[in-house]
């Protein structure tokens, strides 16, 4: 996971793609944006609908060939026991990911570690889910959200992510982080959170996706994307 | 899903086999003991690291092979937002699956009722899981039981799920059951829960793994489980 700082500043992007498409068509999708896109995003996150209809090798290939040039995400929110996530875990670093998303609110002990232990083995990333973007989840998850964070950061995580259509939730979650510790943001686009937004309450990273992949324009749509973070940024 | 009521019927049987088994082998180990336990056990409960390591072309014909005789149950622990929950249980029972396990936690609103809908669509099961056997779930998930049951009582699940190695909470979560509510409990056997006890604790079937398609004659040991189970259920 150290190269998406690297990647992030020769790039000058704070920008991954969120690729949640599925069925027949999705590694060549994958395969079109990774290269159309590469000079503006530093990473592909991959939800599960997509990798479970997609064979392994079929996936890997396509992973490859960009993975000097974008790190790959298994947004695969792991929520099972340790053993468990260890071994789903190592199955997606096997297919090329850099990096997989765990579930917070599974703990620590016996839950998290798991993977964390495979992430440290093979060189790869854990990052760590704390709040999510739907209607339910203000009720459940976040009435423990400092809990949540606690056990994320028992696991040394690679990163933390939080939904930024709840920037609110963002700032709380920056503010318990220690100094330096990654905060990658979905939601951003066409799911509501403005561009730059979740950088403002104080996510590293965006993560968008059908604002980019299903526009007319792609590579526009994404730099238009990165110039609104610059301003983030700069601001 | 209304079919384990009357495959435990008619084989006697209160029992799911976990196979949690992964790599090449796994389709071929699936096989052979979905056709040599198919007389001691009702369903055949299949872990994301299997799932994910198969081709599901390969993972379908075999469960359609034994679709009459054996529910085939999706471990997936879903635990994403609703669309993603949606496309994902979609795949899984494209794949032949006739249920999928989604985690209560997320709730009902814009969580539990994508996977809800794919379900009543396809006519096939939504199992909600709980609670968790490892140390962490004691913390933050059980702490918010009762909510995560009230949840996914919402979604009108097939069933609940909630671990046999934790026999007081399967009880405390059979009570916030209404009658007739299913309820799976997997934890028995090696993982430490003896045979029969989580239907004494309240559930109607057991889940178990490494104790019987481990074992060095695996029919023998699912009969022996079938029979603490009937002891359980007359005592």
């Amino acid at each position: 996971m150290k190269k998406i700082g690297s990647l992030a500043n020769e790039k000058g992007s704070r920008l991954v793609l969120a690729l949640d498409v599925s069925g027949e068509n999705g590694v060549e999708t994958l395969r079109r944006m990774s290269v159309r896109l590469s000079d503006h995003i530093v990473g592909v996150k991959i939800g599960m609908p997509f990798v479970l209809s997609t064979p392994l090798s079929l996936l890997k290939p396509v992973i490859e060939e960009q993975s000097e040039d974008l790190v790959f995400i298994a947004d695969a929110k792991l929520a099972d026991v340790s053993h468990v996530n260890a071994l789903t875990s190592e199955v997606l670093f096997n297919a090329g990911f850099d990096a997989v998303i765990s579930h917070g609110f599974i703990g620590c002990d016996g839950g998290l570690d798991g993977a964390k232990q495979v992430a440290l083995r093979l060189n790869k990333g854990l990052l760590v889910l704390v709040s999510m973007s739907h209607p339910a989840s203000v009720g459940i998850i976040d009435r423990a959200l400092t809990e949540i964070v606690r056990e994320a950061l028992m696991v040394e995580p690679d990163g933390i992510v939080a939904p930024a259509t709840r920037p609110e939730v963002v700032s709380r979650v920056r503010k318990m982080l220690p100094e330096g510790m990654l905060m990658l943001s979905p939601g951003v686009g066409a799911q509501g959170a403005p561009f730059g937004s979740a950088i403002r309450a104080g996510a590293d990273y965006e993560i968008v996706g059908r604002t980019i992949y299903g526009s007319q324009d792609p590579p526009a749509a994404a730099a238009a994307a990165v110039e609104e973070q610059r301003r983030a940024r700069e601001g």
